[in-house]
């Protein structure tokens, strides 16, 4: 297939490296001229992808139209919350052939959009997802990883599924595009929770613990906005949480260790290079929540951290020390 | 209440100074002599429990009808190959009002039954059990713990939950006696080839790919064995995966990483102080998965290393290079 990629971050590059290495032609977009200038010269993503080659066949380049020209396989993998300004400027650019396939994972604050939805709101067109335990430096250096891909056609999913699929990388296809969606954007925020629980030193039963009342939480959230429950307890959500917690790689943990330090979260994020989607997604998940009238005790509890009202030791306590409960209610 | 503990290995310990810790009196019963006389002069269980005291209201007995005689609640905490001779030492000695609850994990591999069915046939009465990610070591020194109790009648998990919960140790209320249990003694398969993974040196994006499938084929058998679905994405079965999974104290993950180096697992297991449920189990779940005529891919290819008629990497790459699929079948 013609590939083009839509942001030359670590899961971009990844992407771009594992669709190279099964035979198509990938074209990489990025959107700093110097960046990509000295992606060309140096073939490393020395920023965001360390040590790891880039296979002189992938095509670097900062020209939007030129990247998408001809393409049948569009993958957007650039940040959530520049997602909606990069996608606005290909109108008339892409055929109606084009498989569109978001990577991307958070909800527009706005409009609390899924990334698909945003896709949808300014293309006219439905896009796939792919989502999954799948750490960019981990998928580039051939590590086995399997992902799920969802799409409201089982064409288009099988087709993607077709184009990623080798050894080492292995998809399976998915219907439920809003649960998968979902799950990739609110498991940040339990991985937040779970740094801190990290941070606070306490133990492998507690973060277990979090962990599964987690997944709990956003499935409760997710069934209410449209969502399968089972698609929370797959790859998608349970899979990539437990990625994200227990990995040195995960942005969103380091944010939560750093919290259980005591630094404020501005802090945080302005010494960090790459991006922790979890901490906007805290305020839309709560906001959809309210929306919908799900109660979810561990990102509200979060949130209430962060914004300093509740001391983080009190947070565990408060939330360990609730009245008794059925563990499915 | 009046609680009798049977078994003073380290999860049987953890529970005493738990519930002593709530004020319960508590006895606890070990089946070898020189070993009880040794917790009862240093009040330290230095085998199972290394540096954690024994506080002295502990009572610790080898005489078993002393030991239950007048108990109100009485906890099942020996391993699961034990199981049957010790509770048939119990006829006549518990009355009709004394609540029994199994915190064992596993299933008996002559009968394939689990721990609550063989405590109903020697007893004629129905068991409840607890379950949950609490790594012994962790909860004897109150490290934030969330586990469930699951009771046919649930007056009596109410009243278990009551005599449990404290802040450290939140216990949530179920009425899947199959799920739970089964959950519990099927995961230290799965578990097995997560130490497996670790020994290869894969990746997270793998573990975490292990893991959420690894759920699936557990509740697949479990739901054609009477179990709900749900109850296998909580904290018994899930939960409690992933603390084994990740934690330094789990004896089937060890048991897995020792495979890895290429060790036979008689030779694996002969070294071992403590033991790894999980390696008894496999057999077991591959039988019960025979007769109700579901696959299990991963515990079959567990199985078929451990025979020694597959190669670890071969089995790796058998996973990974099975037909294309759905997530959800």
């Amino acid at each position: 297939l013609i590939i083009s990629i839509l942001g030359d971050g670590g899961w971009g590059t990844a992407q771009a490296i594992l669709l190279a290495g099964n035979q198509h032609q990938v074209t990489l977009w990025g959107a700093f001229p110097d960046y990509v200038k000295e992606l060309n010269q140096k073939r490393l993503n020395g920023k965001f992808l360390p040590g790891v080659p880039i296979p002189k066949e992938i095509r670097i380049t900062t020209d939007i139209k030129q990247a998408v020209s001809g393409c049948e396989l569009l993958v957007v993998a650039v940040p959530s919350k520049f997602l909606r300004s990069v996608i606005s400027r290909l109108k008339g650019l892409i055929s109606e052939k084009t498989i569109l396939l978001s990577v991307a994972k958070g909800i527009e604050s706005r409009t609390l959009f899924r990334m698909s939805q945003v896709i949808q709101e300014e293309t006219g067109r439905p896009s796939s997802v792919l989502s999954g335990p799948s750490h960019a430096e981990e998928v580039a250096r051939h590590v086995p990883t399997a992902v799920v891909v969802a799409s409201e056609d089982l064409k288009t999913a099988r087709a993607i599924q077709s184009a990623y699929m080798c050894e080492n990388f292995r998809v399976y296809t998915q219907m439920d595009v809003v649960g998968v969606e979902l799950g990739g954007a609110l498991k940040n925020v339990i991985a937040i929770a779970s740094g801190l629980v990290d941070g606070l030193k306490l133990g492998d039963n507690t973060k277990s613990a979090l962990i599964a009342r987690g997944v709990m939480e956003i499935s409760r959230l997710g069934v209410e906005l449209g969502a399968d429950k089972e698609t929370f307890y797959g790859l998608s959500c349970l899979g990539d949480l437990i990625t994200t917690c227990f990995s040195p790689h995960g942005r969103n943990q380091s944010v939560g260790r750093e919290l259980a330090k005591g630094r404020s979260v501005k802090e945080i994020i302005s010494g960090m290079e790459m991006v922790a989607e979890g901490v906007e997604t805290i305020a839309s998940a709560l906001a959809l929540a309210k929306r919908e009238r799900v109660d979810l005790p561990i990102t509200r509890m979060l949130q209430e951290v962060i914004s300093g009202s509740v001391d983080v030791h009190e947070a565990v306590h408060l939330l360990m020390t609730r009245p008794p409960k059925p563990e499915f209610a």
